[in-house]
């Protein structure tokens, strides 16, 4: 628990100073000023999560964490659970959808097994992977807690360490990413508990449940909810008792690279759960987070809003496993490219309009 | 005239085949099916303009083509012209906002003078240039037409000429992009003419008027219109009376590339204008226009309406020269990856939904 205070308490606000000085030297590139919109928005946000007044981003890492649900047993998912290590041997041979997008980008890949609920066998991989496992998947949340309150702290100190571990190999930008058969469902019982909205409008169909498995999922979730009445003050009970392991593990990954001044791109709608989880334990985190897409997926507006951040594009995407952060990173990546490499008015000696 | 003609008659309708069996590898492949949402659809798209399945993008091409423009002594533009030609330099020597996306996305430039108002000094180059100068930039508009017919035909087959000469260096896909001081004034017009929409609503502020300079330029394009009368039937006439030769040029690329199934991307506003003489000389364009980004321009939106097209992203952008069309480039490169690169359910061991 210490770890999760003391890394909150590292939570600085912007560096004012480095954002007025990018937004200056924005207005001195050659281009109508404002006229690359929300690249240079961007580019002086990192200037002020960096500190640096013409930031690089040289090392991007896609961290995605993975976990079973125990609900799945409930039949919430259009797939078995089965699928979850084998996604994860996926990532591992270079296989997946983020394994493209992050060749594409130039991020490198850290997959980290949260809670799989079985024995993975790994060997030789191309990416590299983390055992985190807390525990064989969660407990169904309709009997109870998802995990007890120790084992949420410590999903989120995992996220912390994670980042600090990948620190030492270079973080200029992290995007957080999920896989996890089901994980859907803990996602919209902590969007539809903390946002309020009602659990009819904050889930969807997963991975492509019909409209026979949409309604067991929104009945399990509305069971969930009233099973373990989670504690409104307390963000770590709500991850307990509705959550999942890779869902505490994103939260701290964003805490932690809050703390370091490191921006987060945030995927879709279980990193965006996650996001929310540590939104309600430290607001402060806001700043440092850059919403990459709007996922297809129902409740991921209704997050949004909530912490009040825009998605930079809407591709109709709903995959996860930081597929949209890494399209989002390299955009943040060209605005930096922009705020550093642009030639100025005098530089280039064009006539400026005044 | 007959290599305008002998190009739109080689354009041909999209390869189902090829179409078909993108969709059915789509579907193949470890993630739920749909959850990549545009990114499917435009490898798809892809394929059935390429004729190949898996179609792969590697030679990236920015065409950015420049001209200048006589409705300027009017004083419809808040920067003179010189800026223009300095402009030129700044692409050639690599300092300009495309030049800094071309580089992130991995894309080369390709500038055409297609009619700036000055003798240019080019000298030893970053990038390649193309002098194709028609004249020594257009009439003004409102005191009859901006060029001669002659000179509408000669810029869009300087287009056509430039793309077919690019082929020579690998060209699998081609954003255009545009530079001249004033385009906005002939878009604008050639939007409200061709998409019946009034003047006020498809004129904006381009570089950054203030209201009496929006006042004057919405006059100003009134006045074109009446002064000119363009023919209905006849896009080159648009053209001629109301348009530009960069505008002119750009419509040219995107036959051409039609003719040769390259898909084109279309940057902002001014491409968006090219790409309506394009469409209105030959509607089957459509299926080979991507459209990248929506520009804060007003009236973008008019055009892609007009031809029926969406754009990938809206980050309120209105730079032009092609700065949007190599981020949506980029996307299309990472849908086409995403075909061909990502594991198979079988290949991979993961058990499908069925």
């Amino acid at each position: 628990m210490d770890r999760i205070k003391e890394t909150i308490e590292r939570i600085e606000p912007l560096n004012e100073a480095a954002m007025e000085s990018a937004r200056a030297r924005q207005d001195t590139l050659t281009k109508p000023r404002g006229s690359l919109g929300v690249l240079e928005d961007i580019s002086v946000r990192i200037a002020g999560i960096t500190g640096d007044y013409m930031p690089e981003i040289k090392d991007k890492v896609i961290i995605t964490m993975v976990g079973d649900h125990g609900i799945v047993g409930e039949g919430v998912s259009a797939y078995p659970k089965e699928v979850t290590p084998q996604m994860v041997y996926n990532f591992l041979s270079g296989g997946a959808g983020i394994n493209v997008l992050a060749r594409h980008t130039g991020a490198r890949v850290v997959v980290v097994d949260m809670g799989v609920a079985s024995d993975l066998e790994i060997k030789n991989t191309g990416e590299n992977f983390i055992d985190n496992k807390i525990a064989y998947g969660t407990a169904s949340m309709t009997r109870g807690p998802a995990m007890g309150y120790e084992d949420a702290q410590k999903s989120i100190e995992a996220g912390i360490a994670v980042l600090e571990k990948e620190m030492e190999n270079g973080v200029d930008i992290v995007g957080v990413g999920d896989m996890g058969i089901g994980n859907t469902t803990p996602s919209s019982a902590i969007v539809a508990f903390v946002t309020g909205e009602p659990v009819e409008k904050v889930t969807g169909r997963g991975t492509g449940l019909d409209d026979v498995g949409l309604k067991n999922k929104i009945a399990q979730i509305k069971t969930a909810l009233e099973v373990n009445s989670p504690n409104r003050e307390d963000a770590i009970d709500v991850l307990a008792k509705i959550g999942g392991f890779e869902i505490g593990g994103m939260a701290g990954v964003m805490l932690a690279a809050a703390s370091h001044r490191i921006p987060v791109v945030v995927d879709g709608f279980i990193s965006g759960a996650a996001a929310l989880i540590a939104y309600e334990l430290s607001p402060k985190i806001k700043d440092y987070l850059i919403a990459s897409h709007l996922s297809v997926e129902a409740g991921h507006r209704a997050i949004l809003e909530h912490i009040g951040i825009e998605p930079l594009f809407n591709l109709n995407m709903r995959l996860g496993e930081g597929t949209g952060a890494t399209l989002g990173m390299s955009i943040v990546d060209a605005s930096c490219k922009i705020l550093c490499e642009m030639a100025t008015f005098e530089e280039a000696g064009v006539p400026d309009k005044d």
